[in-house]
């Protein structure tokens, strides 16, 4: 069986546990808390990074991009980013988009200040931070709203890695309580057909203890 | 004719630029300011990132790795990531090393700062940004040595990404002339043999008004 080294509030790891379950893929989880530095994790992922993905004979695969390219290249189907070259670009551009911009403008101030600091005891939240997070969270709902608009689901026709990125981001954020739904209700259109998937299910259920979701965290109608 | 929209010095644009050069795909360059954050490239780059690849259609690709995979796809060879999918996936954990922890913890404290201020006019660099950012490269040139040290290229037998994705982040530290390559034997042989390929020649010609390279930055034997 696939073994997948994972945290559950880790938008990284959250992107490989859809997919794999979007392609049918059993696997085990296994938690590890990367800042603790453990030897042992890191022989398997020199970068610190999670998730890591074991395979069925036991070698390691790190880094997140990696692991979704390798899934994607050993032929589980279905493909996460269509046929056709110029619409998997498009996938990716967008996948990007969620990865690296709204984690660094997003995730990074608000998930790694509220929850991060804590379970790392690095002191309190930096509020400057977390307004600059609250802020910018909107741009992006925007930006969602726009091509839900326009589209079917963010990159095009059919739901791809570029929903499954941004849903990974936004449900740690949805975790915090954080999302202004009720004045994105385009956002929140697109995020209650994702939510629905089987996929999204396992995550609904993440509890961090001393940190609860608030209510409408694993409800399908929010 | 393709057409890559870049900037000299940006790490991104060069590892575009060497991958076409690797393909023999043949390309126009067409330098753009992303902080101008001229509205005809934004529609082009909607997250104003360089490089955008502009197809022979005239259609825009945007996102370096959307561009990387998407040259990978269709299907100009060789290939820069070797065929077996283990082997891929090693490629693309050591690529995004490059492109994302080199860059972070070395590019971002020193070409930022020190290029990236004065172009964009604001201010001088932060003096403790590049204590770090010296501080860390020592790192990665002892872990590029290690891996030079064990295999052929970085990340197996053939020259790959990985190679590619070092040299486009490395190349630009070099231009400021803090690269103590004296210290630094092992990763010295190996940007040697990158450096004598005929793909990396044009970034060695590249030249910012105003602040030139040290004089071993185009040389073959430094």
């Amino acid at each position: 069986m696939l073994l997948l080294i994972h945290f559950p509030l880790d938008p990284a790891s959250r992107k490989v546990r859809i997919l794999l379950k979007e392609k049918g893929l059993a696997f085990d989880l296994r938690e590890e808390r990367p800042w603790e530095r453990r030897e042992e994790f890191l022989a398997m992922s020199p970068a610190g990074d999670l998730p890591v993905l074991v395979e069925t004979d036991g070698k390691p695969i790190a880094d997140v991009g990696a692991i979704v390219e390798y899934l994607e290249e050993t032929g589980s189907t279905p493909s996460l980013y269509g046929s056709e070259p110029r619409a998997r670009a498009e996938v990716r551009r967008l996948a990007a988009w969620f990865d690296r911009k709204f984690q660094r403008e997003v995730t990074t101030n608000l998930l790694d200040e509220k929850i991060g600091r804590r379970i790392m005891g690095k002191g309190t939240p930096d509020s400057s931070a977390i307004r600059a997070g609250i802020l910018n969270l909107k741009t992006h709902l925007d930006y969602i709203a726009w091509l839900a608009d326009r589209r079917n689901w963010l990159a095009g026709d059919n739901f791809s890695m570029a929903d499954i990125s941004a849903a990974a981001q936004l449900s740690c954020i949805d975790y915090l309580g954080d999302v202004p739904w009720d004045d994105h209700a385009g956002a929140r259109d697109w995020y209650q057909r994702v939510k629905s998937r089987p996929s999204l299910r396992p995550l609904l259920g993440d509890r961090l203890p001393g940190a609860p979701p608030p209510k409408h965290y694993a409800d399908l109608d929010f």
